[in-house]
């Protein structure tokens, strides 16, 4: 057993979150390293619909934890009786920001080396909590940070964003030279316990990175001058570069450990298309590790014992890795 | 013989275009179905710089190919003395636009199948054209077409751009109602010749096609509205879809045969990384076809007979593809 286990948060409980724990801890890709932050009660009702045999040990405090059980932190928000697998659950919404909490406050007590996120339903979290965006700023703004930013990673790449959860007009409005620059010491501060010297590429905002002036001013204007700055404070980085080559250059030809993108899309949609199964959402800048799988609750097929438990694998391993680092 | 060639232009001769023509011709990739438009002295001395013998054969009228030779439409624009390989040069740049100019010209008189191009290089040709953007504009304003859009295809899907060469605040200016019907449209009437009722999906514009209003309204205002219309008009089409998992969705699972994307990066970043040496650019709204392999004139590896020619290959046959059909 780990000296302090990471925290993984079950999730919505009408989504494939807490089958995924169940399914994962009983084909040992799991095991007491780890405390559950959820439900027990779905937990034993979800192992007896999978037909599981789950040794769920409760923790009123981490440092209870049970060798070879499946630990959990029971906060007791819901009642399986309140469910139907599937079905948005305002109840559901609001217990699986409840667990997310717990863990965060946990994490920044020292208590657990991290959190690992199973997915919410945004749509069910938002009717009791209206102004919910998304794990990464509800986890941010828990710990009081502004400075932090979405990291997709693979085992070939980290790639964070300057924005993500905002319009693309306001994207744009947010490439300025300090927040470009902000990103890349984010990326840099974040490789470098485990890459030596990690080299990081910048994306343009614009087509061909602007092609010199041609399609838009913002890469010379402001990513350049931002890369200039992180040079300057000996960051080994270069750009800004073209966004439509520099994915193929970082991956297939290994020439960056890192990439900053200038809005979501720019860096989900290539990343997602080739780390579909084992890309990693990590928040970079926090006091705290938080890693992510990258996938949504998936109501069409939860409860029914096919969900993917791979991804969680890769978000735990992840978080380890950082939190090596701080350790 | 095909009863009608394909016109294959060099592209910029300080680039790698004419020794993939050379060394695609000499494996037996390309052969007498193609009529080569560019300066038959470049490919002579390049032969020669590169030890391969090829029948090379003048040809003034398309109708006088010959059968086992690399027949070329001889423009007499360059002379090997001129250029250093790998050097930017302005006479080279401007004879690149002198052989898609002519092979053009030719593919609306019908005196060939259609143009395949081998890249130019953007600032040697802009030192003598100023105004110069690319091939897919040039080539169609020499066809007089306005309706056309840049798509890039692999054998998995087929992605068109609602804009290409625009700064991306202008891109956004363009996701219009009609813009995006009309890019639908071209999509679906390209697809339609050799697939039997097209799956076409729209990218949102916003991440998460703007999350019901909450990152942006144009998704919702613009884009809904015109997947409508197109549903209306009896195409098979879905969207707007969130841009970072819909290239997954058609490309792994095979949801899709067509995408439509509202700016370059959104299909580019994506197709490029998951399609680097088989992806095919085509223009697609013109009066005629056009294909173009997807890299550029690799100053740095120019005449050194390294260049990938499977590229070329691909470009061809997306040619013959779209040309068999208009036959």
């Amino acid at each position: 057993m780990k000296s302090i286990p990471m925290a993984v948060t079950m999730g919505d409980a009408s989504g494939v979150g807490p089958e995924i724990v169940l399914r994962a801890f009983d084909a040992h890709e799991i095991g007491d390293e780890v405390l559950v932050y959820g439900d027990a009660s779905i937990l034993a009702a979800g192992a007896e619909l999978l037909g599981l045999i789950v040794d769920l040990h409760i923790v009123n405090e981490p440092g209870q934890a049970k060798t070879g059980a499946l630990n959990v932190v029971d906060l007791e928000l819901l009642d399986a009786a309140d469910l139907t697998p599937g079905q948005l659950n305002a109840k559901a919404g609001s217990a699986a920001l409840g667990y997310v909490k717990q863990a965060t406050l946990d994490a920044l007590a020292g208590r657990v080396a991290g959190i690992t996120t199973l997915p919410m339903n945004k749509e069910a979290t938002q009717i009791h909590a209206p102004g919910f965006i998304g794990h990464t700023e509800f986890v941010a703004n828990l710990c009081s940070t502004e400075n932090f930013s979405m990291m997709l990673t693979t085992e070939d790449v980290a790639v964070a964003h300057v924005s993500a959860h905002v319009s693309l007009r306001e994207a744009i409005d947010r490439v300025t030279r300090a927040n470009v620059l902000r990103v890349i010491e984010l990326v840099h501060a974040t490789l470098t316990p485990f890459i030596d010297q990690p080299r990081v590429a910048v994306c343009g905002l614009n087509p061909h990175a602007g092609e010199g002036g041609l399609f838009g001013d913002e890469d010379a204007l402001y990513i350049r001058p931002a890369v200039d700055d992180a040079i300057g404070k000996g960051i080994d980085v270069t750009g800004p570069l073209p966004a439509d080559t520099v994915f193929y250059q970082a991956i297939k030809n290994d020439r960056y450990d890192g990439l900053v993108c200038m809005y979501h899309d720019q860096g989900h949609a290539p990343m997602k298309l080739w780390g579909f199964e084992t890309a990693v959402n990590v928040t970079i800048g926090l006091p705290i590790v938080r890693t992510s799988v990258d996938h949504g609750t998936a109501f069409d097929i939860a409860w029914q014992g096919t969900a993917f438990t791979g991804s969680l694998s890769s978000a735990l391993s992840y978080a380890w890795k950082l939190a090596g680092d701080r350790g």
